[in-house]
Order: structure tokens, then sequence, then C-alpha cells
């Protein structure tokens, strides 16, 4: 390829920059302004850059690639609008804690608000929602060059210690596509300083520890980590432990309890008191079960400690430490400290699982085809290894009634929670990965961010499952709307839309069953090698879905 | 239907508010924490309601209908990342000057950054593009709601008088969904306090414009106006008046230049030096002709007064006079206090429009099928009384190459000139305006908001047209681009998608055409009535379209 490289010099300085911190992946949306970032980013034997049109959608991709690689990803797009594009994907980025660096070609700031083409107010655009922010000048001078790398520097250093989405807003004055062979800047290897962890009084966390009862170890959102998975059970090895995981914090063990919500879910008063712990910890992100948080909050342990080395969310109104730390860095020194306490904690809990856990089967057993008992087949036949990437909001929250096999690695974007972008940030991440993944969906997730099928870069090997109900049985399936009287008309988004074409539209092989026969059928051939990547749509859409999931609870209750 | 009112005061307080000031388009989006708002607005017999699944496409509807009502309209969302999928139409809306009023529930305060589902930094979040922010307190107390009504009135009030989008943040507790028949909050009719207008030295102005013999009025982007019509007339008949007109300036005239660029683009150096104006007034919004914007910085005039009510911006950097009154405020009183002067400079103007005219005919008359061909059939075309949006940026870059009819009302969204959000806009205002609508769109851009057509209240008597040239020849006509030798790999967004699939998806009649006579044959159909909204989409991909605008600009040159 010929080597077109820009001329401008704080292009080059910042692409060398990026490389010197060892980040190499660029989604770029194709626009003019940012013509030349473009063209030097796709020509630079060292970088890898993905083209999408849509910024929603690019965001999110970006999102799924930096999410699996653990590094910075960078958003490139042209001036204006575009830029406002990426602020679902910036919110979602925030609160998951991925670090992503949004690159936003400008117009020079002298033409904002003077009516110039795609000239919004670009600078700081994210600033409520990223961890640091900054515009370069374009001036090329040799001081001027020091300053923005001094401000590059920064900015991917937030990024990378942070572990979250960062801008820089870059101005170009024409002409914008002059090219040469050569790059003029060169730099080594930047290093990132290890982050200073705060020293802690361990003493003073074991002596609790070891003095109380009942602990209860909430664990939410994580990247998947094996040492966190061994030292957590370790530390679960005493009956006075109780673990509660949920399917996104992609721990493993028999001693971990993975279902909240079956266990606690048809308890009464009387039962939910003596599960009260005395101590609360917290590690990982937001938590999908609205049943574990509001029975904390009105059954406030003494003691709540939360393990993160970026947020000290108080989520239970009751935080009394805030241990600013990563978690395996805390229990690894902390299970040096403490020793195992007598006590019925972890038997009073087993017990309602296992009470709990008959009743389910005994209730999926005489379920007929709907939401529940389809969720209940796609997870006892996904295929070892592969990533499965769950859409909001129904289809986590049936999700987390299943046993998950350990090999799958789970995913979902619960730090807004939003429909926006789900299928964008499984497909960059399964093209990050490489590995075999499949995005399980509702229909209105699905819809909503179609876009995510234009793109270039899917793998073959990528699947998309659409439990379709006819739209947004969220809402009959959350307590209120119900009541109102007016689901359909205001709360639902009834349809009859299916996936068959967009999947024409997008090269996507394409299958739709409508019962639990067809369904297991269609398994067996699904998940094998193609030409395509394949979208399974499931039509559930007669059935009372809503219906059957409050009896699935009722019937825990009996 | 039921009557099912919020039992939330502060709900009907809004509401009654909104009424009050006359204000009654509601565009939901469907969630949880908005729905008390939504069941509330959804069964008030005073409101109109609309429920639009993508938010990003909501938002752009909205729009279109405000700019059509020219009165504010409501947007209103659940939680979280939802709002963030605004923010592409606030920021077009905020450059356009069209009333928007966004109103996102939230939780309560407390637990924005505590792990809470769907919780952002909700708070200002448009502050950078938006006249107005505030939030609400949930109390119910008479002191809380009185100030609540009074920040409600002050927002409702910057959005009439700045004429831009404004945002309202409502927090909710639950339950959110308690209802009752009634309504316990009543308001007679809020008046808008008139706008004082600034007082002019009038004498000041025409003692200037009396002086001169060179007058170039530049009129950008502009809502029709027919009264501003005949006074820009009046004012015209003098030759040492040009007025230069767009095509989204909806003003007709003999005597105005509404294709700048065929005037002014072939020009030499020479030529344009004769152009030059010794006094510029300038009207309207963003103007879309590069050229003349590129020929006024070059060529200054010596005065440079813009008249706009809201916006000052220095364009051509030689603005002189800042005049923030309405153009026609200005005008009526304007032309009772000039003169005629004897010149020669609309003379000059109109013989190098008279030839160049001639040479504009001549090359389309030997021109086979291509993008110019199929705009100048379009145009020509164009049913008596429609509304006619173009998207950006081609498509609007095309039209302004030919004469349009003036009973044809011209819109695109050139506050930001983004392709995100067009269709959306077309079909928002078809729906408010009534009209009989067509869009007119390239590829890309209506590929991009293709969810625009997920929208339940599409008119029968809506057609969208694409002019499918395989991607991207925007970045092959703007100069700069085609020296990068990439323009394929880096700018363009090659695919070979049509429309057909989506047709189908969402119910619109559709016709594909790739030839001129099929092209006319299909229009003579087109805009009859049908049962169903309908496509036609005009497939250009094979033919080398950037070259014939090269070509066409050359011929104009000889």
């Amino acid at each position: 390829m010929a080597q077109k490289f820009s001329k401008k010099l704080n292009v080059q300085l910042l692409a060398e920059t990026l490389l010197a911190f060892g980040i190499e992946h660029i989604v770029l949306s194709p626009g003019s302004r940012n013509g030349a970032l473009s063209t030097h980013f796709t020509h630079h034997p060292h970088f890898k850059t993905y083209s999408i049109v849509d910024e929603r959608s690019a965001g999110f991709v970006a999102l799924g690639m930096a999410q699996q690689i653990r590094k910075p990803v960078v958003l490139c797009c042209t001036s204006g609008s575009a830029a406002a594009n990426y602020y679902p994907a910036v919110t979602e980025a925030f609160y998951q804690n991925i670090p992503l660096i949004v690159l936003t070609a400008d117009r020079p700031e002298h033409l904002v608000d003077n009516f110039d083409g795609q000239t919004i107010r670009q600078k700081n655009l994210f600033e409520l929602h990223s961890y640091h922010n900054t515009q370069l000048s374009e001036d090329e001078s040799t001081e001027i060059l020091t300053d923005n790398l001094g401000l590059i520097k920064k900015t991917i250093k937030s990024c990378m210690h942070d572990f979250g989405p960062v801008h820089i807003n870059m101005p170009f004055s024409e002409p914008l596509y002059e090219f040469q062979n050569t790059i003029d800047i060169q730099f080594d290897k930047f290093e990132i300083p290890e982050k200073q962890n705060i020293e802690f009084d361990f003493n003073e966390f074991s002596t609790i520890w070891n003095s109380v009862e009942k602990k209860l170890i909430l664990v939410g959102m994580q990247f998947p980590d094996d040492k966190l998975n061994r030292l957590l059970s370790e530390l679960a090895d005493d009956d006075s432990v109780v673990v509660l995981t949920e399917t996104t914090s992609n721990l493993y063990s028999q001693r971990f309890f993975n279902k909240i919500d079956q266990v606690i879910f048809p308890l009464n008063e009387t039962d939910l008191e003596k599960l009260r712990p005395d101590l609360l910890i917290t590690i990982g992100q937001n938590v999908i079960s609205k049943k574990i948080k509001s029975f904390i909050r009105t059954h406030k342990p003494q003691f709540h400690w939360h393990l993160d080395e970026f947020w000290q969310p108080d989520t239970y109104q009751c935080l009394t430490n805030e241990i600013k730390i990563n978690p395996v860095k805390f229990i690894e020194e902390f299970n040096l400290k403490v020793q195992k306490k007598e006590s019925n904690y972890y038997k009073i809990w087993n017990e309602i699982r296992n009470s709990h856990q008959t009743k389910h089967d005994e209730f999926l057993q005489k379920t007929a085809f709907s939401d529940l008992t389809v969720f209940e087949e796609l997870i006892k036949t996904y295929p070892e290894n592969w990533q499965i990437h769950y859409g909001n909001s129904s289809g986590i929250r049936y999700a987390q009634l299943f046993d998950h096999n350990s090999s799958n690695e789970i995913f979902c974007n619960r730090g807004t929670s939003g429909i926006d972008g789900s299928t964008s940030t499984s497909i960059g991440a399964a093209i990050a990965s490489q590995k075999p993944t499949v995005m399980v969906t509702g229909d209105i997730s699905f819809f909503y961010d179609s876009n995510a099928l234009w793109n270039n870069y899917i793998p073959k090997n990528f699947r998309i499952i659409i439990i379709n109900n006819g739209g947004g049985n969220i809402f009959k399936i959350i307590p209120g709307p119900e009541n109102s009287g007016v689901v359909e008309s205001v709360f639902e988004t009834r349809h009859h839309l299916t996936a068959e074409n967009l999947a024409k539209m997008f090269g996507f092989e394409y299958e739709n069953v409508n019962n639990l026969e067809d369904l297991k059928l269609s398994l067996e051939e699904f998940y094998l090698q193609s030409e395509k990547p394949k979208i399974l749509e499931i039509n559930t859409s007669i059935i009372e879905n809503a219906q059957i999931q409050r009896d699935y609870f009722n019937f825990l209750k009996l």
C-alpha cells in the first residue's frame, strides 16, 4: 500500500504517541475534517483500523473491543454532530470503566458558533462522562508541539489509569489532505507508571472479619478473573461466608450462590431477616438483581466495605469503608490474616437455595414454550468457550435464573443498562477477542441497534439469537406498569417486525423458530462453522411470557 | 380511554404549565422511569403524543415537528443513556433555533454515580448546546411546587424566546405508577411577553446604504417567509443591489440569484474582483455554498451587517454591525429610508448568470443518466405545494444547481449539516405540517438514519427518494480527498446495500430504477395517492458522478 502519511506534524505526534503507549486499534467513521487522521492511521503499518459509518454503533464497537483487549481503543470522527453520536457509548464506557480515546476532528476554534458547516461546541463535549478532556493546538512550532505532546500524554495516561473514556479535540485548518512518505516523529515506548496503592491497616479489617458470623460477599459485573475466582473460593470455604454472584460476575464455584433472585425473591420478611449479614463486602460494578439491592437496603449490615480501585458507590446506603484497591490485591493479603468461623450462615442460605432449586426444576419441567424455557434451552446448549453477550433488559434478567457453564464468559452493558448499543458491543468484542461469540437479545434492543450489522468486520462465527416476543415485555415484568392499565399503549412497543429482512440486507444466514422442538433442532446446527454469520430468531410473541414469569416466582414461594 | 393521571403533583404541574403555554405535542420514548409522564401525557385529552422507540430518531422527529409548527415540541425519555441519544438532534436544534423541550426522567439524585441501573449524570447534560437547563425537585410541598413552577416557566420562556432546545431533568422516586382520575392543578393561559426590540439608528444604516454602489444581500437557511420575500423584492428593485439566495432560503424572485455556485464557481480572480460588494447584508442561517464564503472572505466588503434576532456570527470575518433584530422588522422600516442608486452591479452579476445558465443548459442536454441529471429530473417534477426535504450532504449540494418551484418549501438540516437524522426530521415535518412531503437523500444518510422508518405515524403521502451511488460520493466531489489516493478505502463507504429490505420491513412501497427513462416513468406515478408511503431508489452506482460534476463546472468556465 502506498505510504501516505499526513504532513501535519500534530497528526504524526498523536499517532506516534499512541503507538508508544501500545495503542493500535482505531475505529474510524468516514468524514472530511478527520481525513488527515483517517488517511494517516489507515496507511500506518502499525495501526489496525476499522471503518464504521454510524458513529453511535462505532462507539459501542470500540467499547466492545476495549472491553476485551483491556487497552484503550481510539474512536475517530469528523467535526459536527458526529461526535454527539458517540455520547451513549461514552456514558457506558464511563461507568463500566472501559478505556476509550475519543478523537474528534474539529474546525478551527474561531469558526465555532459562526454558521460554519459541521461545527458544534466540541471542546469538553463529554466532560460530564469522561476522565480527561483536552484540545490540541494546530500550531507546529517546537514549543506548541511539546505542549501538545504533554497534553496527549496526560490524556492517554488518564485513560489508562482511570480506565475510562477521555477526549482529544483536534482542530484542523485546510489544507487537510497533504501527504508525504515519511514520518518525522518517532518515540520509544512510553511507560505508564504503576498506580501507587494506598496502604491499608489490614488488621482493622481482619479483626472485624474474624469477629462476625455472617459475612456476605456480593459480586457485580466484572471481567473474568481467574485469580479473583480462586481467592474468593478460598475465602468462601468458611461456614460464616456466603458469596453471591451474578451472571455478569464471571465467577464459578459450587460454593457461590449464582442465582440470587431465585433464592431471595420468594422469601417473606421472617426468612429475609435470617439472611441479614453483619458484614457486607461488595466487589465489581452494577448488580442486576433489584431484589438483592432492596434486601440489603432494608436489612443493612453493620459494616459494608466496597473493594474497587475506581468507584466507591454507596449503593446500599450503608457503606462504612471505602477500600480503593484492586480486589485481588486486597483479598490476597487479607486471606493471610483471617480465620474461619463457626456459623450456620452458609447453611441457612444453602437450604433455601436447594429448596428453591427443586421448585425451579419442577416448574420448568411443566412449562411449555415461552421466554423462560427458551432461555433454559439456550443456556444449556451454549458451546464450550463461546463468549455470551446479553442484551438489556429482559434478556439478562432471564439469564440470571439459570446456571451458566464456567467456560462461557458473559458480558452485558450494565454500566448504564441501555438498549442502545448491545449488538454493536458484542460485535466489537467478537472482533477483538477473536473468540466465537453469541449475542442473545430481545427484539427491541436488537432493532434499536440494527446499524450494528452495517459492519464489514463481523466474523463468520458470530451469532445473534433474538427472542422476539413482539416488543417491550420488560414493562410487564417489572412491577408497576402492569397496574397502569396502559402497558400496551404507553410502555410496550408492540410491533410485527422480524429480523429476516435485516439478515438479508446485511448478509446473515437467518432462521426463525416458534416452538421448542424447532428451537432444539436449530441449535444443533446453529453454532457449527458457516460461511456467514447467523441470526436465529425465536418468536414467542403469542405467549403470555410475563404471566409465566410471575407464576414462576409465585411457585417458588409455595 | 380510561383517564389515568399521575398522582405526582409535579407531573401535573409540568403538564398544565405546558398546556398553559400552548404546548401540546409530546414525542415519547418508552421506558419505566418516565412512566408517570408517559401515562399522564397519553391519557390527557389535550396532548398529542407520539411513541417512538429510538431516542436518536425521536429527537429528530420532534425537531421536524417543531420546525413546522414553530412552537416547542416536548421530547420525553427514561433515565440513563436514553437522553444521550437525543444529543445529535439537540445540537441541530441549537444551531437551527428550533424550540425543543427535552424532558428527561431521572433516578433520585442520590443514586447518581452509585451503581444504580440506567443512571448517568443527566443534570446539565446538554448544557453546551441548550438555552436553559433545570432540574425539578420531587418534593410536593407548596413551597417546592411554587419553586418548580418558576423553574418550568423560566425554562419554557427561554425555549420560546431563544427559540431553541432547553432541558428539564425530573428525578422520580418509586412508586412511579400511581394514578387518579382527576387533575388537581389548573392554570389559565400563560402569556409570553413580547421580546423588546433594540432601538436602531436607521439613519446611520440608510446613509451607508445610500452611499454605496454595490450592495450584496446573502440569505442563508430560513423558514419560508412571504413578507420577507416581498420586502426583499422591493429592496432588490435597484441596480445597485444583488440578492443571493440558496435552496434553503425559500425565497423566490426573478431578480434574486438562486444558484450561487453556478454563477461564481467558474470565475477567475479578475471577474470575482468585479463582484466584490461595498456592503454585505446577511440574513438567515448557515449558507451551503463554500464558494460564496470563500469569495467574500477573500473579497471583503467595507461593511457587513448581519440581521438576526438570535445569532451574530462573523462568518465572513468582516462583520461591522450586529443587528439583533428580526430581519422583517428591520427591512420594513429600512425600506422607507433608502433610495435607489445608479449602478451596474446587478448588470454585471446578471450577465454572468445568463451566460452560465446557457452553458448549464447546454451541458445538461448532452449529459447522460447520472446524479446530476437525476436531480434535474427530480426537481422539474416535484408536484406543486409539496414540501421537499434534502439530506446532507451531496443531495443538497446538487439541489443548489437547479431552479425550484416557489410552491415547494425546502428544508435541510444545515444547522450542523449532519447525516444523522435527516429522514427522521422529514417524517416529523410531514406529521406536523400535514403537507405531502418528499425526502430526497443520498444512500449513506438514508442508511444511517434507517430507524426513522420505525415510526407508526408516517403519513401515506410521505415519499423517500434515495439516490444510491454506492456510498460516500461527496468525498470525491469536495476538493482534497480525491488527491489522497485513498478515497475508496478511507473516505468513501462503498457498499452494495439497497433500501428494498428496509422497505419490506417497514411497510413502504418500493421501486428501483437505474436509467433516466425508467425514472421518468416512475415519477409519473410516484406522487399519486397510495395506500402506503413509498420509497423510490435510484441506482447511479456505476456512473462516474464525481467526474461528471467536475466536468460540469469546467464546462461553465469555457
